[in-house]
This record gives structure tokens, sequence and C-alpha cells, in this order.
């Protein structure tokens, strides 16, 4: 398969949710077969020898590169989503953002105690969201193996909220 | 591979959202590496022979199985999503819901002209989530196959909705 080059799909778009921001849209990467399955073979390649029990997704993007994961690795996938959502018993987190807070919840039963799990995001910002998400994991029964993102925006350091995890992104501002 | 009994894997969680609703959980489902696959090979086999030039995924719970089937199809993915989330420019569609109205959204630049897709959503129930965003899949000029469920509570009539699409749903209650 010849290589795609993937930052060059991710359309920019000044302004966006708020004036000053460069939103990084993954819509025309994800529009485009090839690339996207590029994205998952290169994730699939990379986790398949570390013996992964199951992939959990971030609501609502992550979802879109975590369940493909998922179905490489031959196994389940674990939601993490916004408060209400999940029907079961939750446990919940609540994390700064810039402005405000927000809540994360899983399902208590979402693991099999110990499990190895990687977890995957579009976008590595602040870092906030994700580690958040560890954290609800962690309480959850997981062990976290690996944090993957599609996209990382570098200049934010996000990693330094993320010490002592291993951190991997394919595409990098 | 062994067929695995879906519908044993929905967990149904009594009086979620609210008291009365039999809500049907497909998290108990994911999370079984073999029941997912077993899904998204049933679903790529379906439409394999169809000639699909893309999968529609209805934010966010459609993600889940709309991201692998179009890996598996070797097509792109395109996201429907609630206001406000998609970047460029969209089409907006107002729809009815029980109480009040909701609100979803498209790129405009999503499809190429006449582009043939198939939708996937987790659930159908009375089909207005789905008919609104069949509708806005035409107007940014695609031509809609099939619309896919993995379940269907065939009691609430959805389908009457859909009237002039096929309609395909894995798990029917």
């Amino acid at each position: 398969m010849t290589n795609v080059d993937l930052a060059s799909l991710v359309r920019n778009v000044p302004d966006f949710p708020i004036p000053g921001i460069q939103f990084k849209d993954i819509t025309t990467l994800i529009s485009n077969g090839s690339a996207f399955q590029q994205v998952i073979t290169t994730l699939a390649d990379r986790y398949r020898p570390l013996g992964i029990d199951a992939v959990v997704g971030i609501e609502s993007r992550g979802f879109i590169f975590s369940a493909p994961l998922a179905l490489e690795l031959k196994v389940g996938l674990v939601p993490v989503r916004k408060p209400g959502k999940l029907p079961a018993d939750t446990y919940q987190i609540e994390y700064a953002l810039e402005y405000g807070t927000s809540k994360l919840e899983i399902h208590r039963d979402a693991f099999v105690p110990g499990a190895r799990v990687i977890v995957i995001d579009d976008l590595l910002a602040t870092g906030g969201t994700i580690s958040a998400a560890t954290q609800l994991i962690e309480q959850a029964g997981a062990r976290v193996i690996e944090l993957a993102f599609v996209i990382e925006l570098a200049f934010l350091n996000g990693r330094d909220k993320l010490e002592g995890y291993p951190v991997y992104s394919l595409i990098q501002y």
C-alpha cells in the first residue's frame, strides 16, 4: 500500500469554534477510504504484539478510530461517554476545562479485572479529557498500556498531564 | 466462525433514561470481540456487492458501527452530527421528537455527487432521527441505498417513516 500523507488530508478551519482557534477537521481524512485504512492499520500493527484485551474510545470522535481498531485487534470496545448516556452503573469523573468543568462516565463492569487497554481519541490538546478518562479506566480496574491520538497539538504540551503513560500520535502540529 | 447469539448480548436496562423505558444497551455486545466482529462482518458481506461509495454514521453510537463498516468496505466514513460540531459549511435539518425538536448537520462537501451510501445507526425506534438524516444526505447530493441498524424496536413502527428506503436490522424486538 502506498503511504498517504495523512497531515495533508486534515482540513484546517480557522476561527472554529471561536475566533483565533485553528480547528483540525478530521472529516476530510476519514472520508478518504485509503487514508482511514492507513490510520487503523498503523495503530493495529503497533498494538497487535502487545496482548491488548480491549480498546477504549472517548465519545464521540474517539469512537471513529477506536471501533475499527478494536475490530482489527479482534477485541471488544469500551466507550467512555458524557454523563447520562451509559445506562447501567457507572463511575463518574469531573475535570477542569479552560472555562468551567466537564464530566465523563464509564460502566463499572466494563472490564475484566486487570484488562490491558489502549485508549484512543482523535486529538490530544491540553490533555484534560484523556487524563480524566485514564483515571476513570483505572478506577474500573483496567491497566492503561498506551494513549493514542490521530492528531497531537504538541504546542499545548498535553503530554505533561499524562506523565507515566506512553503517548503515541500519528500527526503532530 | 461460530455464530454468536447477538440478542443475548444486548443488556436490557429497565427505567432508563426515564421510568417505563426498557433501554437496549449495546455496550455489552461491543465489549465482546467476537460478537462485534460478527455484526460488522454480516453488514460488510451484505453491502460489499452493492458498489457503495461511502458509509454514513449518525452521532454518536452510530459511529461505533459505521466506522468499522467503512473500513471493511474500504470506503470513507461521513459523519452526521449534532449542531455546532462540524467545522466547515453544513446543511442543517430540524426534526420533531416526542417532546420538542432536535437538529442534525452534515458537511456540504461530504460527498462526490451521486455517491451511493449506506446509513448506519445503532437503533431504529420511531425513525425520526434517521428520516431527518436521510433528507440531509440527499440534500448533500448522495443516494441512500439502504438504512441499517443493529437493533430495531419493531413495535414502534419506525419503518413507516422510511417508506421508499430499504431498511435492514440485525436484531428485532
